[in-house]
């Protein structure tokens, strides 16, 4: 079957980056079929790399390749990893990028990246994507076990996600990504929703906006109406049906949003 | 031969939303050439998206199935369906987006898409793309008839679509796109154009700008000069040779055109 | 082998104008494999587009077609190519968007495209893209020689590519193109840098910034601080470790670096 390689990056889409790596890809598996997620990352965010990348590999076909290449501190000692869960292939760099892939699938292995002889031949300080991670992941396409190509690390890099905390009666969450519509996607899940509320009454407060509701859809209020809803990734999202919620209430990646037991 | 999926959506190209969908079909049919329209519409303007739809579609090779996701509705009681043309499938929300197919042509069936089996398991109230639209057209690239996802149904909607109204001499249109260079393009076809002038001469008013005549290409204007010319999607454009006639004359979409006899 | 076209133009991604050239080629070859480079070329600029290709197209695979289509010339005189290099073949418009490919291929040909059998029946005075050079590049790809298209031409046209000048002991060049961090890439490559500078010492201006160093890597620099690599296309890059260079300097395309010998 068809081998699939996603790419996920910060590089944009007005340079030949992207061109490049995928042109090194295709000298080596001419035959990989390439899927682009985003090359939209806000320039260096790591956490925002990582959090785009939870939401969307799970609907790939198993045996996928996921290439996840924020990389601010390429040309230094930080490794180049591959991640092997029991489904996927991860292949970049050693920076927390991967880090909700760990906490989804304890069981997964890291390899540092050391055999330079599936690397190019030449290695830029500054593009590791085209020169490490691309033919990486093409030789994981083509059926290479990570294990021909580096050694299991323990000791990769995590970042400290930020987990909703609850105490007093109140959950404390954040935004962590604004999408394209101005919805603001919250680290606020179902699960974390149901346990700390239960069956009782709640208030929640985003900026100057309160509200008791939860929604099940944006057409449930007017248009121009503010609504809180489960997104289809799973987390409480702010909205306004029909425009955009982040420009309405002032906030961004980042702002808090409470959750208080009345 | 290979199936082809294109896709058009107003999801933007910064979040997670394609890829998922993507992935959807891809672990529904590994072998399908999955192929972007645009993900750029206007947020929630289903007119704009039937109107790219419109200028694009045919190009495609017959038996192509092109998914069209602008779903300001998605959760509530609007339908999802499958449009079957003599050469192509259409898979998105039953809001107009395929209104200028039903106009191109008339023996077109229309399926509301009802059985599940081909849905994903669960659905999410906020992402119809990815949990309903997206296996549908991968099934569909796998060969299964529309008749086996619905029923065909005749009350779909349509939008109105802004035709050039002739009265008094004056033939009025607008301006239904703007492009990345700044053209504008009307709602006036070349067909709609000569019958209406037929061998008389014409004065055509747009904002400030008046002219009298319309050009074959940029070029026979200096670069600079405004221009009129029956574009490539087949419409009167107006256009600056090297320059952007939207920030020239301050129109925009929804901007009238006139075109007086004299 | 499954043939690979890649694409480049100034077309932005939210027209339907990429869409119609992929559908065109796929009608004529459903199994040739499309590969985006960029459509964010700044409109019309010919030399961003000739020097993005440049950085490129030796990363795909021989045999690979490269489509370049920025062509603010398009229904006029100027004539449509094809460019014969020992690995590749370019379709585009001659107006100077594959000068760096013959500075790199001195043996390559250049065909001037003249048979109508290999265009789009109707071809629209503005759409060249879709109606000239896509059909082209498909039947290219289906193996059909250059010279079945047209005849070969030997006063096709170069731009004059911005060399960096040596006088009095300064070498003088030249931003040619800004990336998506604020990276500012230099005409100035290793080779040139190298013949100038020998063993010897020297002073780097730009903008406001005077620097006697030339890093390996981003993060050899505090994040904030200016610096100077050879980039990974291999030419010297102005950047700022973690942020924008160009922001920073108040530097864009066109602005001058100076090299002095001290």
């Amino acid at each position: 079957m068809k081998k699939i390689i996603t790419l996920l990056t910060d590089f944009g889409l007005s340079d030949s980056y992207i061109g490049s790596m995928k042109g090194v890809i295709l000298s080596i598996n001419p035959e990989v079929h390439l899927i682009d997620i985003t090359h939209d990352i806000r320039p260096q965010s790591v956490l925002s790399a990582a959090f785009i990348l939870s939401t969307v590999y799970t609907y790939f076909p198993k045996g996928s390749i996921h290439l996840a290449v924020v990389d601010p501190g390429v040309g230094t000692e930080r490794r180049a990893i591959c991640v092997a869960t029991k489904d996927y292939h991860f292949v970049g760099p050693d920076n927390g990028v991967f880090t909700y892939i760990f906490h989804h699938d304890q069981d997964s292995k890291v390899y540092e990246l050391t055999n330079k002889r599936y690397f190019r031949e030449t290695i830029s300080l500054t593009f590791h994507g085209r020169d490490i991670f691309a033919p990486v992941a093409a030789h994981l396409s083509m059926g290479l076990p990570p294990s021909k190509i580096g050694t299991i690390v323990e000791d990769y890099e995590s970042i400290d996600l930020l987990e909703p905390a609850a105490s007093r009666g109140i959950l404390k969450g954040v935004v962590v990504h604004q999408d394209r519509f101005g919805n603001l996607i919250t680290n606020i899940s179902l699960k974390v929703f149901s346990d700390f509320v239960g069956n009782g009454s709640y208030e929640i407060v985003a900026g100057s906006w309160r509200t008791h509701l939860i929604r099940e859809t944006y057409a449930q209020v007017a248009p121009g109406e503010l609504l809180l809803v489960f997104g289809s990734a799973g987390y409480l999202e702010i909205s306004e049906n029909m425009g955009n919620a982040s420009a309405r209430l002032g906030l961004d990646v980042g702002s808090p949003i409470k959750i208080r037991k009345i």
